[in-house]
């Protein structure tokens, strides 16, 4: 298989049958071997993106998108790819992410396994996926990842970082590991560490896609992945992605149509479960999805400093902060939301605080974009 | 195996080994077929309780306590049975449920494994557990049992039914389904009918458990149950029962003193969850698990009337109820507490609410004694 990059040329290159690039994503090549944040090395590391919008050419219009841990760097339609992205209604001419403005520029994380190099990469030797032998990956790898790309393409500096979800976390990382390189931060519904529930419900997830036997620790055909298991991760996924009150108005106690007699599904809310389910497992390499799902439970600013205060107090140079959480997050709470915008107010950065009134919770940012365009709008409008 | 009647004589039937019995659980047999909401028949029905303190005779001074879905009926400890029960700080003399006042008599839940009919008891013909085969159950079959069992003690109206968590929803079956046989009614952390959150939280833990290969369709041999799916479903369960606020004080983000280089536990909450689940795990029978779960997400008081309120107006013949609900239950939340509370004033029961505000979550009736015990001693001091 073939990549493209971005001057639009082929680039050499074999893809495993895990990795899912979408048809516009472009692949940069990172120069060297790839050292990670504990220490080991992979060499001919790729990194996916897409982007929206005209470059100036030095990275001084870019917006930076980090995503969370599921999505591609197809972050919105474009010519090449028709199809919907997963934020299309927040990135184009005259949205919140106004192109006519600004040069978008969205990365697939390091360790996903939609074009960028990861766990369902070819080995370097190209005998089959690396799965579980690659390397332990942190939220300060997809930064650096993503760092070394704009080395690719010149940019010194970038305009301003946007990062939901995990994406805020490899933004803080990237801030931290790589000072000076942005000059504005956007950060929802995110964190300067997982809070212990969180940590528990991703546990889980980890521990039901292992135990699911077509696992087979980590060495599963990739044509043969443990879709049980992963099915299962996805819903608990979505139980702490959403929120209690959203259900309650969406579902109630509404029955399917045909109640399972069995064990089997009885209400609405447990099919709604298993649609998103199935659509998830065919999309997702098991292997990366536990990768980026620990990184996450691992990330801490505390590692950039001697403490958090002291960490974040490094992300002074920032000309500007937004933190945007939504009340009824139940994974990244508010509490965190307001700890980090403290945490860059504490570093002298002048911040701004929104909590969004969303039933949505952690997902309100892909389903309630209503809610969030008018102020992510706002606030890009002024830096 | 030979059981114990109420009188501490010897009664025959044997039980198969999922069964649990604590050692002071006595066995009520219930005469004739016992007849399922569904419509079923279950020969030789046992029901397992305990008591203390000295009964009247006639009900008229007994508190009948319903429980969640894993305790067996030893919730308090007695002579005969030193170690704590379930609810040991709840229940003596002196305590909040006072035995120098009340004869306290707790039920084991039909359908579960200590020592009351259940999916681990043996068949009629003695051949093997039932397991699936046994009849779909419902929160009213539990209720209608422990009714039977209060018939053969002779007691045709009990002086009040206090129901935590899945017990409430007992208690409201029990009110329902044999009107006028309880006075009072103290309701804890409990509902009119399971949330969609709620339930899309069970019927995960059901399906965790019956992907575990160990399960076989229900039919595994009961020395050899499905440990890793009830392992992973009652780590769900813990996540659900207790809250992110209590944890994020206990924990953390504390790390195991030897963490694991894949992807075993790095984090104390991680332990914390593996603990509580290897003890939940030899204790409890899959099976039963699977059944009572169901009967939780299927309760609902609209099936005893036209609808919800309807339902809940024939309760008028309470003469009080008390409903305790704490802030941080995410299973059962406040909003459940309050609407059971407005029912019971719609009933024009005199009913009385408070909210605690606890942080374990809804395992705070467990946890949180202290918060507790105060609240109920005032008003069962009062009835």
């Amino acid at each position: 298989m073939t990549g493209v990059d971005d001057t639009g040329e082929t680039v050499t290159g074999a893809a495993a049958p895990g990795e899912r690039r979408p048809p516009a994503s472009r692949i940069v090549e990172l120069p060297g071997a790839f050292r990670t944040w504990c220490g080991d090395t992979v060499p001919g590391v790729r990194v996916a993106y897409e982007s929206w919008g005209e470059p100036a050419g030095d990275g001084s219009n870019t917006l930076v998108v980090f995503t969370g841990l599921s999505p591609s760097a197809h972050a919105a339609s474009c010519e090449r790819d028709p199809s919907p992205g997963w934020w299309e209604a927040m990135i184009g001419p005259g949205r919140a992410l106004d192109t006519n403005r600004f040069h978008v520029l969205c990365f697939n994380s390091l360790g996903s396994c939609f074009g960028s190099t990861g766990p369902a990469s070819l080995r370097p030797d190209g005998e089959g996926p690396w799965q579980v032998d690659f390397p332990e990956l942190r939220i300060e790898d997809m930064a650096t990842a993503a760092a070394l790309a704009l080395d690719e393409f010149g940019y010194s500096r970038v305009h301003g970082i946007v990062g939901p979800s995990m994406g805020g976390m490899t933004a803080l990382a990237f801030l931290l590991r790589h000072p000076g390189r942005a000059r504005h931060l956007l950060s929802i519904s995110s964190a300067v560490g997982a809070a212990p529930f969180a940590i528990a419900v991703r546990s889980l997830q980890r521990e039901i896609v292992r135990y699911d036997p077509q696992w087979q620790e980590g060495r599963y055909p990739p044509e043969q992945p443990p879709v049980g298991g992963m099915r299962m991760a996805r819903k608990l996924g979505m139980a702490s992605y959403r929120s209690p009150q959203e259900w309650a108005q969406r579902f109630g106690r509404e029955k399917v149509e045909k109640p399972d007699p069995g064990f089997g599904p009885r209400f609405q809310i447990e099919s709604y479960l298993a649609a998103h389910a199935d659509k998830f497992v065919g999309g997702f390499d098991p292997n990366c999805y536990l990768y980026l799902s620990r990184a996450m439970d691992l990330f801490d600013v505390a590692d950039h400093g001697q403490d958090r205060d002291e960490a974040m107090a490094r992300l002074h140079y920032l000309e500007s902060a937004c933190v945007l959480g939504v009340e009824s997050d139940i994974l990244f709470p508010l509490e965190q939301q307001k700890a980090l915008a403290r945490g860059l107010e504490g570093a002298g950065v002048g911040t701004e605080f929104h909590a969004l009134p969303c039933i949505q919770g952690h997902d309100a940012f892909l389903a309630d974009t209503d809610s969030f365009a008018p102020v992510v709008a706002d606030y890009l409008r002024r830096i």
